[in-house]
């Protein structure tokens, strides 16, 4: 993961728009260092993420060679960072804290296509203390709708459900609690591996499930809603059900509501009752989101409502809820389906140089655009006006100002608009306003 | 270096202005991964700092616990990273390269009061393809001034030297090339040791100087000018010189004309003939800046212009210019010398919550206000308004908004701005439009 400059401006702009979505919802930043204690990591991780911290050691221990593991290594991903920031300044922070971080995380796995071994997450999470209104979990599709549709990278959905109304369905099935998990991960896999492989593992020796009951769950689980009523009547039509299934219902139709009453869109959510996530960790609201256009690329930011962030680390109860976007990763995918393109330069305006004696008029007409707030590059040499355009043209600057003998004697300069091809003159106390303008419009036209 | 909400918003809006400052001279961003090939890093490094490199290996490459050294490390500087970068995309770059960068880089020190392993810096560089006009390097300084002029620290100077007129002086005293580092070194440290001491260094075994050399060493040394025409007149009245020597006093003397044809003001640049700062790698003007009110504190924006950045990587020869600015340990100086402070929140807004039955009409407001620009945040469960008064001034939230039953009968909102201890109402059209023009007057008075 390396870009070319043009293609880091394009990646940055996205960075910027997610932050100042987050920012709008009154999400502070926090920024962690990149080390953790490596125990600490790999009580977090379990077993298929061992094998994939960085661990880390300076030139001393490595000397020492040591058999012991190193003490310190690269986080893997943004949580454990966060439990281990709430409960060490759990005495200086604002409950329910929001915070969000934008950091890069690290994975020890081998490079490959889809795969990173640094890559940038953007999470935002809403911790309590002891307790956190339900309200938080409407808030967080809220964050997610303000987030792409400013990327306008396209149609999305997010997707909700629920961990309750799915463990107070699986009991009514009389589906025992530590099978779930496992009955779960085997509907989840229907899309890949086709309802006939998966019900031959379910009616399997592992499981030993009857058919009716496996054919009510794939049903459950292919319930799809969208927009507002839809996802009100779908969960009416599910029936009755016991106290879990209902508390979970009851949830469901408070984030319904909430989100309606901010007003976005009904065509942004809808119910999908196959998502589970995590299913050691959440155990509340769930969300994924998709893209409408792009359902290859599956979810591009996903979370939900857990019990206890820091247990490991604090006595306080922590709940919290949360999301996660993985933008590395979806920058590339965005790239090969064509909904980014290298962004034009973050440089506004070549100033080009005809002659050197124009060299102290060209700094200093720079300077004054740079005042008023326009990103300028100076040539500083003079050559050919064909070469200065053609760089112009390749860096992706749109716009170079010329100013010959003859726009100088007529105080004015040759404004060069290379995304439109055209050409025209401004006078020089015009010139930065009219520019500024120009980049404006542009902006708001996309 | 974990920082607190409020914190890490001041440190991040000393971030944005500089990331601002950059780019308002055409520099492009870039970011390298933070791995590097660990040979490189130790051949670049050189012995001091051989000792601080950071060693990663996963999980995988630990267990077969070669004798080896690791493959990869931490990078412990932005120059190793742009030298590969450069190399390795070099027919895919427009020469000359403006880049920035703003990342963290590592160092395996003993955490102390001032040392940090893990902090940022923010580097500019100007990378000429086999030559790069001396023009470039006056233009470093105008960024430096743009960048310390909008972090708004202090008056500052920047200290102008020249590799070339050190190098003409020593070859006309006749201390030979490779002594002139050593001596350098120890005139270097005039003011922590004071003359005697240098001065019996110098006539001591290792050197032999002659004491009448010393003096006009030292002389030499501490020649500083302050203003233009100052700076001009200690140029002329270094008397003749080689030819290495004229060739540098020219280069500064452009390098000052350029500086007054930029605007740049006089008060911020002078000459200081005791700069010489990494004597094996910079070879013309170099760059030091240090507050006036803070000498203690140091640089806090060194460089100059080198000539062959990435020989190890590539034969095209690849002369440019630069600073560093490390802006973590500057951010903790800066603190410690009450010149930043805690900032408020970047949360705009609080709206508060009287009543349960308001919660809609509380969503509603808030994401107006949001789609508006502003940063707002909404109490989801009601509670006495004094704890949540409370909880906006803990939070650094600059205005909570009030509706109760009264307010809502006459269509307004009571805005309570905490940091002016003053209340009143706005009717709720006029609302963000109001709080919008609050926000700006307050960021344009600083």
């Amino acid at each position: 993961m390396e870009l070319l400059p043009r293609d880091q401006i394009a990646f940055g702009r996205m960075l910027d728009t997610i932050r100042s979505a987050f920012e709008r919802f009154g999400f502070l930043p926090v920024q962690t260092p990149v080390f953790e204690l490596s125990d600490v990591l790999l009580t977090k991780s379990g077993g298929e993420t061992e094998r994939q911290v960085y661990f880390v050691q300076s030139t001393g221990a490595l000397e020492k060679a040591a058999d012991d593991r190193p003490e310190l290594a690269l986080r893997f991903d943004l949580t454990v960072p966060l439990a281990r920031y709430v409960a060490e300044h759990e005495h200086d922070l604002v409950f329910p804290f929001r915070r969000y971080q934008m950091q890069r995380v690290y994975r020890g796995e081998r490079a490959q296509r889809g795969r990173f071994r640094e890559f940038y997450q953007c999470d935002i999470d809403v911790i309590g203390k002891d307790e956190l209104s339900p309200r938080f979990d409407a808030e967080i599709p809220a964050v997610i709708a303000a987030v792409f549709d400013r990327l306008a990278i396209g149609e999305f959905t997010i997707w909700l459900n629920h961990r309750k109304l799915l463990r107070g369905y699986f009991d009514q099935l009389g589906i025992e609690d530590d099978q779930q998990f496992l009955v779960l991960r085997e509907l989840d896999k229907l899309d890949k591996r086709g309802r006939d492989a998966v019900r031959a593992t379910l009616t399997g020796e592992a499981f030993g499930l009857q058919s009716a009951v496996i054919d009510q769950m794939m049903a459950f689980a292919q319930v799809r809603s969208r927009g507002h009523q839809d996802a009100l009547d779908t969960l009416a039509g599910l029936g009755q059900g016991g106290a879990l299934f209902e508390q979970g219902r009851d949830e469901l139709l408070a984030v319904l509501q909430q989100l309606r009453a901010m007003g976005v869109p009904e065509s942004r959510y809808g119910i999908n009752l196959s998502i589970a996530r995590g299913l050691d960790y959440y155990t509340g609201v769930v969300y994924e989101t998709t893209l409408d256009a792009h359902p290859q690329i599956g979810s591009i930011c996903s979370g939900g409502r857990y019990e206890n962030l820091a247990g490991y680390y604090t006595k306080s109860k922590l709940p919290g809820v949360g999301i996660s976007i993985g933008l590395t990763r979806l920058f590339f995918q965005l790239r090969e389906a064509g909904l980014v393109s290298t962004a034009d330069s973050s440089v506004d305006v070549l100033v080009t140089l005809l002659e050197e004696t124009d060299l102290d008029h060209a700094l200093a007409l720079s300077q004054r655009l740079r005042a008023a707030g326009l990103n300028v590059e100076t040539q500083l040499e003079s050559r050919k006006l064909v070469k200065q355009l053609q760089y112009a043209d390749r860096a992706g600057i749109r716009f170079a100002l010329i100013r010959g003998a003859d726009e100088a004697a007529r105080d004015v300069v040759a404004v060069k608009d290379l995304r439109r091809g055209e050409q025209y003159e401004v006078s020089e106390h015009e010139l930065a306003a009219s520019l500024l303008v120009e980049r404006e419009q542009s902006k708001v036209m996309g």
